[in-house]
């Protein structure tokens, strides 16, 4: 029996790659470490975009089923109506927004992810600089082999005035 | 070469409980429907646990160092700080809250998942009912067998007044 056991283990490797040890159920566990800088690496190119005042690039970090869930708005499903919701925050005054990440947590199977952290976001409103600071949860999704952003909700850290 | 192969083949249901066939990399997907189910009964206990104003047992709801992260507040980290933010909420004068789960999606690993839906809040304030609606965002994770909140945000879809 043991040598049937060798001789199927020898084999594994070669004939049948994503085979586990016995007694390791689950997984051939993705690096999850890669993955969660994989989606820094997003996270960046994605405050990159909104730096760029780039409407269509913004929108595209998001899948094209994507939901972004703003505070005190409805939310925006899908690729056209996630670049119509930045256009109107591009519309802002001197605008200035950004976030950083917090905690970037990868699933076993490194098909989906989120992060959290907090933003902050300014603007030169009617009476005057409007600031705000809060925070935001973001579900990552990994489709071709591409993190996108598959959810976003954020709010407020600031008491209602 | 064919004859080794099937010998593999044919021996890795027996001594190698979690191989995959060759040419299929990747988990042994974890049965997302049942998962998926299982966080739509948990979901059901929070419901119960928020009907019947137990902040303990809603806030067992989440993992320990869960998130909750309320609109026009810092973040709840942590049971502790999670119950203190329910039990505010429970003085609420004739509370009614409620929320359903649009979708439910799972990562292949069974360990990681999201929801999200809207949800429904009103109760009596200083100068009249009021009444909230808006959508919510969570994610879940499943640690020792349970699928608990691991971070939740949720935000009005009403406009500032």
């Amino acid at each position: 029996m043991r040598t049937v056991f060798w001789l199927a283990a020898s084999l594994c490797p070669v004939l049948l790659p994503a085979c586990q040890p016995p007694g390791e159920p689950g997984a051939p566990a993705a690096d999850v470490a890669a993955e969660a800088q994989a989606i820094r690496d997003v996270n960046a190119q994605w405050l990159a975009a909104v730096s760029a005042r780039d409407a269509a690039a913004t929108a595209a970090i998001y899948l094209p089923e994507g939901r972004l869930m703003p505070p005190n708005a409805v939310s925006a499903l899908g690729s056209a109506a996630i670049a119509e919701f930045y256009r109107g925050i591009f519309e802002l005054p001197n605008l200035s927004v950004s976030w950083t990440q917090d905690l970037v947590e990868v699933a076993e199977s490194g098909t989906l992810a989120y992060d959290v952290g907090p933003y902050s976001l300014a603007y030169d409103g009617p009476s005057g600089r409007v600031e705000d600071r809060g925070k935001y949860l973001v579900v990552w999704k990994k489709v071709n082999g591409q993190w996108r952003v598959a959810a976003e909700s954020f709010n407020s850290d600031l008491p209602l005035q």
